[in-house]
């Protein structure tokens, strides 16, 4: 387990703030913390997600060998996450699916794309000790 | 808070991964999870940290728009991971500073670079509920 | 000590969404959880402040009966957010003062006041079991 | 999730204190703290509110935009607290309801009106990320 | 450690119940649950006691063998408690001193005795795994 | 919710040390912290209990107005302990039963009595905020 | 319960550091924290398991007197590890097995070797008080 | 961290129970949770340790690869054990020593030696990512 009083942060490219936090605030659900002029800071499921202002973009996003998110410990959280997706139809990059099918390492797990081309995934293992 | 059963995990490029196991658990002292012919998998200060093999290696890294770390709550664990990076000559892109120095936001921070050239940030605020 | 996942929630009136908006996130830091066109939703220290659109605003706040806030366990907390408020020139309704000087129930405690005339306390007892 | 040492506190007008004690205690349940000749102060769910004599009571008492409350994490509690309303015949202000149908913010919601007509709001959302 | 979620319960005579009301509420600051005619229930320190309004008194209370309390596992806590019997003037059945002096059963600890000569005694442990 | 690190202590009389033993370690399953010659002191459910070697054994015990005993916030834990109690033949006071049915304080109970005639009872309500 | 922030360790022999390293990281699942020449570190399920090179191999293990695991809270946690054995195929000492049927020590319980004949026991008991 | 709820265990020869019990109960103040004819299980600080009678003592025990103990997350906690050895004169294999001297793994630690000769190892590290 984690500590609870520290917190990830991910600093991410993003070409527009605007289209930032329609993604992420109310898209996801995500909580704005600060706005500044080049970039916004979010609370991300609790920890620290700030999207830079650039033109970094990636013009073609691959799985590998970059993306980040959460996995959950509690499959309803999981499930919560992927209706709230489907329901406000944030783009997916690769809607659910089984990875490790028959394994211990079993895992549910689906990726979205952020407006600037960010990749998110998010993780539900059957088994919580292959979290890692 | 944050909910200290859940992982964030964050997917990155490593060249070569003997380099990146030697960067992160015998330098920095994270946790060896699971090794695998194309990546390795960490316990990254409780959070999962992914190198996957990959030549996608950013040749002139900047601080932004793209890092990673963790932001501790005490000053004790900041100081003891500075300590540990110095006695350990771990690579620094920027040496301990201050920023926003007398204002609210205040913070030290310093970073790492790893050898696939990722940054790493670590930081510390005086006021908490600046973390986010 | 109360339950870490149970939420307070608490509506308010405000005039006008963006200075509402103003006041609590950029000034008190609170973070932005959801905007509509009639209310604004705050993650405020852990629990919910609602802003509801509204002209029902008392054109003269008192301290009695009707204000709300946190009382902090931690002295540290208190300081941090008494520096904040001078720092960032919030409005104050009532400065820094000791009530129930040199009795158990002895407190730190301070007002804020919002644009739309809400009061705020917040307050730090020196025995927390005072704090009920 | 919030801090569980902290404590949130709403001070409300009470035209009677008794009253206010015989809805809060032997009503709603909640725990006496303190009892001055103009206030009395309660172990709200874990949080404080104080009720102050007062005769600033609304007199005609609408959903918004002043109303506070529980959202509660568990659908246990929020059942049970329902059932104590019932059970007990607290005034209700607004009997239980469905809002946002189908939707991510779905919850389940009540009112009560206290005896100086300040509405009590308690809320459980099906997927916990709204309670904010 | 104990479970934060379980909680012990204790039932002592009392012969008054506005005595035992003014004793434990008013005087120790513990909250009160419920009122009937024959007793009142009470959080003490978060745990349940009931006073059973009862003729049962003993005339001749000694310390040993029946007395109850709390063993504070922070020295600030068992301090405060102390200024607070004292200052509010609370009936001590033995004053502040030290028992078994430079051994690591070493602790502090004082006496009250309730208005029905129920005695309680509250305990700090240099060492905290002798509390048990 | 009640603080995990401080422990409730209580101290009853018991006419024979061994018998104490025998009831409160082999019997119920608490554990022994220490034994001296005129006392045993047990860590019983979190919270600690003292028998102390005593001829002050109340000949004729009645449930009213002195027990103790522990309220579980889990019905699977107090089951458990009544299928100890009666696989273990404890001696029981009063076998279980429900107390005020269909009410909000409805609860399970039953009462067992130690070798010294000291009562004890453990609870279960299907409300947790009757706990008190 | 036990503290959450120490730590218990366990050093154990180890004839080959690969081998054990085989076992106990990619067999059992746990992590590596540190390698050195004659010995490798572990957080193993939580604590700290440290494997010493050494020829003082035990030629004919046995239940009794030496082994060492896990008594898990959460019968899915046991399930998951028993799975897990099972699918990796690490050598069973004792298949899963109850113990002490029908009484209220009734527990699951399975046993593991190492490559160097130490003898791992994992266990789940009914009641979660039986667990000492 | 490790999870509060599961309990490491560690099964050790005891050449005679009472000597066990009166160095593990009566010396390091661990907690008796039963005994039986031919072993006795103890509370050892949080974790169960099970001392089984047996004839496989080791006559010359030796620092490695054999031996336990506790990391403390907490400078007094493991000061006070070391205080509590001193005078209750446990035996010591090795009196207290830094290793590690001026390095990130620095720590403090002794040895004690029971009277089977297990040996009991207790350090604290002054940066806590070293314990693992």
């Amino acid at each position: 387990m984690r500590d609870m009083y520290n917190v990830f942060h991910l600093a991410i490219p993003a070409r527009d703030l605007d289209e930032a936090y329609n993604f992420y605030v109310k898209g996801l659900g995500c909580k704005l913390a600060r706005r500044y002029s080049d970039r916004i800071t979010l609370d991300f499921f609790g920890d620290q997600l700030v999207c830079h202002l650039s033109n970094e973009i990636d013009p073609n996003p691959k799985m590998y060998p970059r993306h980040f998110g959460i996995t959950f410990r509690e499959r309803r959280q999981f499930d919560n996450l992927y209706k709230l997706a489907k329901q406000r139809e944030l783009p997916f990059f690769q809607d659910l699916m089984v990875r490790f099918e028959g394994m211990v390492e079993e895992h549910l797990t689906f990726f979205l794309i952020d407006p600037s081309n960010n990749l998110l995934e998010f993780k539900y293992y059957h088994d919580e000790r292959m979290m890692y």
